[in-house]
């Protein structure tokens, strides 16, 4: 039997924890509502997840190797403190060692975007990579960067921000207290926005009978969607979304020069053809040294919305 | 008596060769004007230049460890090969093979400016750091990024060109190919020109004195020095050029929250009251997860000119 590990994702709403293999597969999850009543009844619930996880895969807790956390904030890998959480008040809290004191197996904090580019490297699109980065674009901008095998996460657990990148001085108000982040430009709620900024200007456009006049029924898809189908407006409407996201893609590429960038989250499920090509020809005109032979491949994201929970697991398996 | 290690600057118009002790001391210095007849004749004056600065120190070839360089480009650093230049056409050959046909020691290439961040790393501001990264603010922006000790040289070995992120969408042309790179709001040559734009609508301003109506004697310095003596005009160009400066420099941090940030170039020469502090100011104002208490150090470089050679020098310390 090849070793297991339990990965858990601390949200916002949902606390998650899954069973995973040495290769990156997801065999079991048990998830429950986030009920806030303290630090050590929230620690308790995360060791019952992880417990419940194992059990539904039939592996015994002396067969686990290791439980790693995936907590949306800054974390001190080392001390497993949590530094800093915005949705949930785990600022401060010692959770690897209130953990074991439940259940006695080694465990890992991460960021969580951080470990969902940690299982795209070990179990997705980055497989056999040297280094990559993983934007995800959702209701804002998530970036986890691997090196060399490592997460980058700073001198203080909350490096691969990338959403928080201003492209745009004195731009758009952004919750982090910036104007003009990427996330305000790139990310689907970001597109949404757009899609109804150009509706504003565009009475004629087919968008309007996609959502049958109700503003709020826009999402990050309608404008791709009137585009197939041949509306000016929206096709307009994304041709400035790709060159937004192919602005702040560059400016990673600039940075970083990875082996990979792999971009996921709900956007990236839209075609070929609408988003990875036009992204790439932007990339190729615009990066640094383009005369250069050797440069960074962009492909999609393949493990969806369980990439987090894997990468958390596979925090045991990189870190020991 | 400690290790030696030469390294090897290759600029646009000279050639440099210094010898560094194994503490980033440097020894001597040996330098010629560029003057390109052909590729196997130029690797031939790096290694007479190398010869002379070990000669100048007292130092016999014997004892020489290691020879680095800083290329102005892409570089394979495994192959020793260099993948692109733009000032002088390197591309594509093999010059740590060439070189060693001339004088047999271990050859390590690495682009230039991050050997400067490599030098500050080991010798200089950087000392005992775990990440750092580096921007010398001079014609260009040069950026070099150091993580867990290691350079980051991306792929293709061209990683750290941050001054190639676009801050102003559809802003400056940049010689890069791209529309308002970093580089041109907040390089010396971009605070020059910032400058002579503000004049333009300042027919008042004390800077039209200060150059005697001469706009080519404007300068990456004239603004600040006139703000010091009280000008209002030049006041606002300073202000201006540190918000853009901020804004790059607090995108970095959110991208890497490195442990230091290390300014260098011209520009690091004005006093901290005008621009140290103003740009930590931004940085607490504006930095991602601005609670942690665990933060970014912004300091400037200490070794000047020199970081480039110590740098490329002690390519040969951390490699071996």
């Amino acid at each position: 039997m090849g070793k297991k590990y339990i990965g858990v994702d601390i949200g916002g709403t949902n606390l998650k924890a899954g069973l995973v293999d040495e290769d990156g597969a997801l065999l079991a999850t048990a998830k429950t509502p986030v009920h806030w009543v303290g630090a050590e009844e929230f620690v308790k619930t995360l060791a019952i997840l992880s417990k419940e996880a194992a059990e539904k895969a039939g592996v015994t807790w002396a067969d686990i190797c290791a439980v790693g956390m995936g907590v949306p904030g800054g974390v001190d890998t080392k001390a497993g403190k949590v530094l800093y959480t915005c949705n949930i008040p785990l600022s401060g809290l010692p959770v690897a060692e209130l953990f074991r004191r439940e259940l006695d197996v080694p465990v890992y904090l991460e960021n969580d975007a951080n470990c969902a580019a940690l299982g795209e490297y070990c179990a997705g699109a980055g497989k056999g990579c040297e280094s990559l980065i993983v934007i995800t674009l959702g209701t804002g901008i998530g970036g986890g960067v691997i090196l060399n095998g490592k997460v980058l996460h700073g001198v203080n657990g909350a490096a691969g921000e990338v959403g928080h990148m201003v492209i745009e001085p004195e731009g758009e108000a952004c919750p982090c207290g910036r104007r003009g982040c990427w996330e305000q430009y790139s990310s689907a709620t970001a597109l949404a926005r757009l899609t109804r900024e150009a509706m504003a200007e565009h009475p004629e456009s087919a968008l309007w009978a996609q959502c049958g006049g109700v503003l709020e029924k826009i999402g990050g898809r309608s404008a791709f969607e009137a585009a197939r189908g041949g509306d000016a407006a929206a096709q307009a409407v994304c041709d400035k979304y790709l060159s937004y996201l192919g602005q702040g893609i560059v400016n990673l590429i600039n940075i970083f020069q990875p082996e990979m960038l792999c971009i996921g989250g709900g956007v990236s499920n839209e075609s070929d053809a609408a988003l990875l090509y036009p992204l790439r020809a932007i990339v190729e005109r615009e990066r640094f040294g383009q005369y250069c032979p050797v440069k960074t491949r962009i492909v999609k994201a393949q493990l969806g919305n369980d990439a987090g929970i894997i990468g958390a697991a596979l925090l045991g398996a990189v870190n020991s």
